[in-house]
């Protein structure tokens, strides 16, 4: 968490992906990219994530580091209704609260399982949240997520989980969104390092990423400029698009 | 790092991915799933991951808890000629040694940069090693990944990575290779949460995992049980089965 005056304050969130399939290599994740994305548009920076196995220890020491020292802490994976999602009660412990049955959480169990099968004893475990607990709905399937102080607790197949940020955009606080822009050329990184690195010093607030690649049988690069100030990023891209041009360079607007 | 009699030892390993493009959700990460892949055939198991921004103080703070907790550490990404890559430094830092110009990473770029322009010195900082590291062959492009002590610093681009991770294989020590095997079921898993619960803990060393879908309109999942035992693995397959079958479900040996 960066500290700054209230109308430069930079926002932070954390995300831990729990779940064995992702360290087992088994399924890819994609929470990761679709939560920075998300959290961009609310203004709020992911700063962290932690990958950990589906393990209390793991999950609980995580949890207490990151809730700590960002604004808000999202956790996928975890919360379905078989004997490997222990993601609530591993928060809980985390929190030192009890696990208690959610009668809200129970009741829209009760009402969408009405027409497929009624609430088992498996799902009625979707219905348990740490106490102190309100709800994120869930747009997608039945079980809803969860909020806990600043925690956001989320499913992990990433359909239902961008289901729940949709339910919550627009609903937390956060600062300026930050805006890049991005342009493109057919050039080794390494030849025009000086100049981003020139174009980054004389830019202030404005971070530059350099992301070479190998495409087509050549070697180019994207350059991402960042800041919360269009203006700074409008500006710094013009400088460095006419350095560019200086040393010879083509540039393709919007990158490659 | 767990411990365990010689026989049973489990090897872990942890991966740091560095880079702002992952947290700003421009990229999307493919080294995560491409290491644990790579690991669980060498028989070293990932432990955990931390994606951190390029910042020295964020990388050297995960540097030093996961090298100490584990019997190998992985990085990704940072390693290339521009301002933003500064992954050999945090980690120098890390651990408390100097930067040095390593001469037969020197070498490499000399002769790799013969016929592509010469090693600028933008391009001569990736020769630039903690002291003490020995290297990791590129066979893909110039730069060498660097090894210091536990550490294996590697490039972010996943086919240079891949590349790396090409030449360690069958260099680390590592133990049993985890075996795998998955059935798939069109069900819900909650339907059949206390059969897999069952199922697990009736076979001691093997971990099942439920990874539930909706596809095609209807609701399924796929159940991956892993054990470092063949055997075991299809002994609990072969239960798992007959007990889905008895409660009237059709199986799908390899998953869905």
């Amino acid at each position: 968490m960066e500290t700054a005056t209230p109308s430069e304050r930079i926002w932070t969130a954390a995300l831990i992906v729990i779940g064995d399939e992702i360290l087992s290599g088994r399924t890819q994740d994609r929470n990761i990219a679709q939560l920075a994305t998300w959290l961009n548009v609310q203004g709020i920076r992911l700063a962290e994530v932690r990958v950990v196995a589906d393990r209390t220890d793991a999950i609980a020491e995580a949890v207490n580091t990151l809730r700590a020292r960002n604004d808000y802490l999202f956790t996928t994976g975890g919360i379905g209704p078989t004997h490997d999602d222990i993601t609530v009660d591993a928060i809980a412990e985390a929190l030192g609260v009890p696990v208690i049955e959610h009668p809200e959480a129970r009741a829209i169990l009760e009402d969408y399982y009405t027409t497929r099968g009624g609430v088992s004893a498996a799902r009625a475990r979707m219905a348990r949240t740490p106490e102190g607990a309100s709800l994120i709905p869930n747009r997608v399937s039945g079980a809803p997520g969860i909020r806990i102080g600043n925690i956001f607790i989320m499913a992990g197949v990433p359909h239902i989980t961008a289901g729940m940020l949709d339910a919550l955009t627009g609903t937390l606080e956060g600062g300026r969104p930050v805006v890049s822009g991005t342009i493109g050329c057919w050039v080794g990184e390494s030849e025009v390092a000086e100049l981003l690195r020139h174009a980054e010093k004389t830019h202030e607030g404005v971070a530059i990423g350099s992301y070479p690649f190998f495409r087509e049988g050549r070697t180019g690069a994207n350059f991402v400029v960042r800041s919360p100030e269009a203006a700074q990023v409008d500006a710094c891209l013009r400088d460095l698009t006419e350095a560019l041009e200086a040393d010879g360079r083509s540039v393709i607007a919007g990158g490659i």
